[in-house]
């Protein structure tokens, strides 16, 4: 199981001979399936599937196994993504003053919960540079106001790209990030505190206690242009009562964020994500 | 624990002394109090209990403990209810086509799982006809047009009255009730298929479905001339998965819907609940 | 998605090839895969897939299906099993006294949440011949005593040969099998008031309030002959708290009775259980 | 509510006037009663309760009121405990290798979860002294054998007595602490990866794996002499499926550990658990 393996995230139309195709590509090639899982969506009509193998005695060289995959795919109309599992992607999370979801993504990376390189912080506040020290991660300080937004956002792009990201984790960045910025770097998880739909926006906690609801939730998602409105990746929610005031809900909220957040961003590194219209297929 | 109990459900303003002052009253009238729950709402500066005592060897006729406690409870402003355990509430159970809710209430009902009587079930439609005369209970089927509505409410309110009903449960009724109506009967409980405050209105598993959530939902709240919207009572969710359909989510639904009405209707029955502004406590 | 289908589930020691095999050979037949999933236990070195295709087009005529895949396994050492969705499997449900699970289990039926016949009710106790009746099911009443128990056994396997019985499921039933019945008739699935393997055996709701649990759980698991120790199919668990006296136990725990076993007896009928070992594979 | 607060935590013989009896002992010197919660259990006949008012303008000194109530207590044959809100209790950690439980209960120390102060951990390992060096706590390594047990506890009880410790918190010490130390040092909180009573002494996952349940849980427990079988005070689970091997069960059951451990800690740190027999009652 330590040999690396490719992982093929596959979504096309659906019809017959599918999983025989993709599974004689990789048989052929002398590979070894050791996890592959299909889902089709019938009223999409789409088939997608995961199948990862490893590359140990593999005939294809890894540059060749895209190109090669790609003349099966067009046919089928295929979107398709390949993966390999010894790259390490590398993560820029975002924060404000909150440190509970930093810890803990910091907390999970060193306990190797994923594989992943974690070399930029990026904050609107001064607050938790004392955290990224103590880590030894480089932390930009960006205060955005309403006149700055782009001009910062710019800076933040020039950031990414300076850092080589592959990924941004709003681990509570409470501020919204520009359609704009998005459409340039769209690998955005962001962790909101609410069961989505319900309490968009602001302030979602102070929103459930006045709704008096019985329990609260968390949801990872992408980001998209459209507010708390992206595909989720993973929700989980905690009971709560009439005992619990605003600060109660905060806290108990902290502990779901934590790992409701860690769990997306840890599918989403293992590429057990499939994203289609605004929907996931997590593959377990 | 046999001996017949009162209870006295309380919100006032918070103040010095409301304990001892509502402990005594029983104690000194040698009642033994085998419930006693406090909570205050700091935010709202309201003091809310419940308090359970053994009427067995209570000096106090029952006529008279109302009366009694009023003189207490007139100089501090409080709401108060008075309840009998060997009061038997007796329920209308109004259904549409959907009869799991309905079979379950009458099986916790023959499993003694809450003390009420259920002798008459509404329905806009006469598909449940059977399951009522199979339990014996009579079945009045309502048509409801947008043109006869305010007509046949009627109906239904003559009906209560004619039944001596206390609580009307719409198990899966499926239509709005009128704020005339709610107005003239306003002890109502409803289980929506969803985890509000997502997904108000008709359709929520169809919403959820689109939206792609990994948890799904039900509630059970108090009817309000606001849809949706009134004193949550319990919710409870189930995880959902890609593989899951719309009929899938209406099948896991189902068994969460079952279960948090009936704790919702087994709390009221219990007098456990008490409503204060749009929010409820439970006293469990 | 409504032509009948066919599904396979196989397991044998894990090798290169095995899903290219399995898919080419449905795929070179013309059948449509519609679930199609793969599981390695790395540690047993074993190769588990359910895979289930449509039978509308498919080249091979039902009954040559078996022995055509038999060539295929054979050389692997493959164990397989293999269902037709329109094959109607019959149950027969035994009780002692309790009915939540009958009712439940029959609700389930008649709201074709799975496919199957029930034409058959055993107990050791009459008292749910009144149940039966009223849907119209045969009640077969055994008692049983330390004395004939074997005697009983010979009864009770006489009578699922009569109703041609495929499935046993002890809804609450409180008896041990013995392992010779088992022997004979080794289909039955179980519900165990417990969340095994806590609480083994007799009176588990009475040993976990003894112990002071804060969370009481069900079992669904198929009968082997060691004691509540066969294959786990579903477990589920409620919270509980101090105010829970043994009876609060005894009544939320059938709620999760209901729907654990329920769930399990919803997977095995749509074949979605491997059983290796002790263990099972439940593709969802 | 920013008064310093004080809390009573009673229990007794159940008899008549006992709420009354506390409720006026505090509101006969000017106290503001600011939670009160009572429980009964029946079967062992038992009156328990917590009490919690507010210090300004209580009439009676801190250090009279513990025998002001003794005289109350002592004709009902009370067991009751006093604590003022404003001590700030001393908590000594015990790791051995893993450092999740300590990262988490450090972090919520920080976030002010609960009012503390932690100023020793204690190791039969050095790998955490970085971590403890990192926040600034002492950290003392002891390493145990089986023939230094007895002398190295010795020197454990001389650290606690040092630093006037309170409680002790077994965050993943992975040894058994001798019924020696226990009867000096009994205020001692486990967390135990497991969901108690199933799978008590070393290795809980791997026994968990091998029994192929499909929920895994925690539990956190005063420790008495009885191994694993103290009072328990939380629980939590979290769902497993056959994808899971015992390294996924280990890191799931991480982020149990973690909550429930922290839940208990709060708990006991806010004077909400009343153990009596081998129970706990904790007052939400």
């Amino acid at each position: 199981m330590n040999s690396p393996t490719a992982t093929l995230l596959v979504s096309c139309p659906d019809r017959r001979g599918l999983v025989a195709k993709i599974a004689n590509f990789i048989y052929a090639n002398g590979g070894n399936i050791i996890h592959a899982d299909q889902h089709t969506d019938f009223a999409a009509g789409l088939f997608l599937t995961r199948i990862e193998w490893q590359l140990e005695d593999f005939n294809l060289p890894r540059e060749l196994i895209g190109p090669a995959f790609n003349a099966i795919a067009q046919p089928l109309q295929a979107n398709w993504q390949l993966h390999f599992s010894d790259t390490v992607p590398r993560i820029a999370i975002w924060v404000s003053k909150q440190d509970h979801c930093l810890f803990d993504l910091i907390w999970r990376h060193r306990a190797k919960e994923f594989s992943a390189e974690i070399p930029l912080i990026i904050s609107n506040h001064p607050d938790l540079n004392d955290v990224a020290a103590q880590f030894g991660i480089d932390y930009h300080h960006i205060p955005i106001t309403k006149e700055t937004k782009s001009q910062q956002e710019a800076k933040q792009l020039e950031l990414l790209r300076q850092y080589n990201i592959d990924l941004v984790v709003l681990a509570k960045y409470m501020q919204i990030v520009s359609p704009d910025f998005i459409n340039q770097f769209p690998q955005i998880i962001n962790i909101h505190h609410s069961f989505l739909p319900a309490f968009v926006g602001a302030n979602p906690y102070h929103k459930a206690y006045e709704r008096g609801v019985k329990i609260i939730g968390a949801t990872a998602h992408y980001v998209t242009t459209d507010l708390d409105a992206g595909p989720i990746i993973e929700q989980d929610v905690v009971r709560v009562s009439h005992r619990d005031e605003v600060d109660d809900l905060i806290r108990k909220g902290k502990d779901l964020e934590r790992v409701v957040l860690a769990r997306a961003v840890r599918s989403h590194l293992r590429n057990r994500v499939l994203v289609y219209g605004n929907r996931t297929v997590v593959f377990e």
